[in-house]
């Protein structure tokens, strides 16, 4: 149904010439108004072989404000982009607010190569590009998708000619041929991909381009169509998250029994043992291109820091990198919220550790209403959407949360602010946090119940006594990891 | 003389490890004041291989704040990262204002592989470290390297310690007992690369680490004095650029006389052609692989937006990026200001397009005073040096003027505020910078008699007839490109 392109006919080409001048005018205006609703727009131009999608973009950009878009075109991955998830160089390329990103076939170009053999890897790939459409869309994104199409016989005369001609002949390869010859059984793997993939909020459009006057011009109809219903109506909707994710047990930390001081020696015993073991866990899963994630969370003055200190000095800082995650940059904030977590993850075989995560969307966002309640409770899902990427690549991760009592929590508060060397670490927001302890400690058991799951289960670490918190923290990373080397 | 280590000899272990922890905690507390006071640091830790080079960073990094460091190891350069000039890598990571960079080898690591052979491209590298890290601690940047030292007999002992436990074999391969029995030679080309970059502004600290402990005193030692040193003191003095450009004459655009106005249909026949001839120059210097930047400059309302147009179109869009050059963001500010223009180099066979460009910093920086004197005159030839490594890199560097007269702006400025299409073009700015035409004309000369080089010579486009203006600049273009395809 997709396919259902009008056929060219005789027309008037200096007509349509006119109007597509005019269309690039319209869509530099529509521009200008998308930036001024702060609306962030993808537009994805996939196609056949020599089906004009560099053309396409240029008449796309002929009369863009320079400033406000940015072109990616499809390239094959880097050593970096393919040792992350598939998704991350895509996320990492995603328009901040107001802004276009356009993309040459950008996420579909790798999955329509092994989207015919049914693997589970197929499947995957599907599903991640879902979750990262609907999550976009559901951001805010506009998010519009084109096909530029020719059937097999304009295709093998747009090769011929291009082959043909001296200036363009390194353009076309065998493989571009054989393509052609493998037309009909690529047409039918296509057009189930893209009906798979042909979302409501982020729809395909195909453009008949065997004509490119008249694919151009109903190529920038369309676009200016798609925005200016977007400005009028807003955008298409988008649905929230949807799957179900199967639930970890973990204990509630506030009614969690705090388990007695441990001995100085017991503590310095197992501290050295549990580096020594962790240090070569740490080459071994370095070696086998495992990635590792770990995420801090816990009450101010829990003990975090600390924790982080002792498991990172006894890693090879070469192979692993520490994020401490405060409030968003500029840059950050005009993105989805996960930008700047994607962006960061390490490479296979390398270790990221978060001191504080993406779970300031559902604690702190909400708390202090930063967030939309709407928003912030996707978030849930989203976040075992973004775990579920991690994990299926294959990721180790582990999630801490560092629980102290209140009264541990305002000694410690005291001491900071009494000892010259620490009053750096109190500020009047922590103070003000505090002040909000019940609001908290809802929304913190609310995502336990929603993100604590099998795949990515929390772990709570009783902290009132910071000795035995890093012991239990250092021992679970070492579990972990063996688990992982034995997989 | 700089591997004149002191001999470890009969120590107190435990004093000397207590010490240690002194050192990191004092390392914290003046990676605070150099947060404080705004000052980036770089501290680059080389060395022989199996010296240590890895746990010394973890010692570094023990009680820092990790939100105010971040680590960058040594690593194979990817494909994007090769097609990039030598140092492009090493300038992406520099650390913002008042946080620490941390480099293993960085721009050692492939400057030692070639030093040996007296070739042009090791000198070219080394007078682009001493230009890089000049410019670095001219901007404010305390620039710290040292290098792990271990005799051959000691280096020998760790490589074969390493092979022989398990949990470390895979750590040594042939090619380090090669280098260990290649000792000598490698001495002597070390010792010279070091003397060749031992900079006051950016000294080699040669650490003998053959015993840990004391090697880790004595690093740590060092970083602590010197940071302290720069904080009592000031920075090492940097001179200023030094190397003496040959200059390229270039007409006073002020006195220039302006060519009548173009023919319609003259001016449509040479855009035709001209942007035929340049679409199919551009694969060719995409196959080529030669790298290409243009720079646009010019006044207000002289054009810059409708010429890039008029060539930007007739370019494929997967093969260069426009970079229009706004105001810096809060990241960019934060950093030395060559660094978003080192940032945004094209892939070789790929173009840049910069609308404003590196050369606001010698217009806008200076009349606004938006930049010290001293600093905006230091620009000249540190954007000489800039574009000299992108003639050596093999870029084709045009640079474009496009001059209008006073009563041509008031023109352009008065139809663009009675034109609703075009008021979005006009701001209060304009008005003032046009208040300021005197100032910005002086320096204007300045600029083009400091940055008017044989290696990366500017050319004025006389502008007050736009078509003329066009086709100069396209024509210009294709020149270049063919020249380059030439040679």
């Amino acid at each position: 149904m997709l396919f259902e392109t009008k056929k060219p006919k005789e027309y008037d080409k200096k007509l349509i010439k006119d109007e597509i001048d005019l269309l690039q005018n319209r869509l530099s205006v529509l521009q200008q108004a998308l930036k001024e609703r702060k609306i962030p727009t993808i537009i994805l131009i996939d196609g056949w072989s020599a089906s004009g999608k560099g053309r396409m973009m240029s008449a796309l950009n002929a009369e863009l404000e320079p400033r406000d878009y940015s072109v990616f075109s499809s390239t094959t991955p880097e050593i970096g982009e393919l040792r992350r998830p598939f998704l991350w160089r895509f996320w990492r390329d995603i328009p901040p607010k107001g802004k276009m990103g356009i993309f040459e076939r950008g996420w579909y170009r790798e999955v329509i190569d092994c989207f015919d053999d049914n693997s589970r890897r197929a499947a995957d790939m599907i599903e991640s590009i879902e979750v990262f459409e609907r999550q976009l869309a559901r951001d805010g994104y506009l998010v519009l998708k084109y096909f530029l199409h020719m059937d097999k016989k304009a295709q093998k005369e747009r090769l011929d000619r291009l082959k043909d001609n001296e200036t363009t002949s390194w353009r076309v390869n065998s493989s571009d041929f054989e393509q052609n010859e493998q037309y009909d059984k690529r047409f039918d793997t296509r057009s189930r991909l893209m009906a798979a993939t042909n979302y409501q909020y982020a729809p395909w459009t195909v453009i008949n381009n065997e004509d490119r006057t008249l694919g151009t011009h109903s190529f920038l109809t369309s676009v200016c169509e798609s925005i200016e219903h977007a400005l009028e109506h807003g955008l298409p909707p988008a649905p929230p998250p949807g799957t179900m994710f199967s639930k970890a047990q973990v204990p509630n930390p506030s009614t969690i029994i705090m388990p007695p001081a441990m001995e100085q020696k017991k503590y310095k015993e197992s501290l050295k043992k549990l580096r020594e073991e962790i240090h070569e866990l740490h080459s071994r899963i370095y070696r086998k291109k495992i990635p590792v994630v770990m995420c801090f969370e816990g009450w101010d003055a829990a003990g975090k820091g600390g924790s982080i200190r002792r498991l990172s000095s006894a890693l090879d800082p070469r192979g692993f990198d520490l994020h401490a995650i405060a409030a968003p940059t500029s840059e950050e904030i005009s993105r989805h919220y996960l930008w700047r977590f994607f962006t960061r993850l390490p490479k296979t075989g390398h270790m990221a550790i978060f001191d504080r995560t993406w779970y300031g969307r559902v604690m702190v966002e909400r708390v202090e209403k930063l967030t939309d309640p709407a928003r912030w409770n996707d978030g849930y899902d989203e976040i075992n959407e973004f775990e579920r990427e991690l994990v299926r690549w294959g990721a180790v991760v582990l999630k801490f949360w560092l629980q102290i009592d209140q009264q541990t929590q305002l000694a410690r508060f005291v001491d900071r602010q009494e000892t010259p060397e620490k009053q750096h670490k109190i500020t009047d927001e922590d103070w003000r946090n505090r002040a909000k302890w019940g609001e908290y400690e809802q929304a913190l058991l609310d995502m336990l119940e929603h993100t604590s799951t099998e795949q990515a289960p929390w772990t709570i670490i009783e902290a009132n006594d910071k000795k035995f918190a890093r012991i239990k923290v250092l021992k679970t990373v070492k579990e972990a990891l063996e688990k992982a080397l034995e997989e």
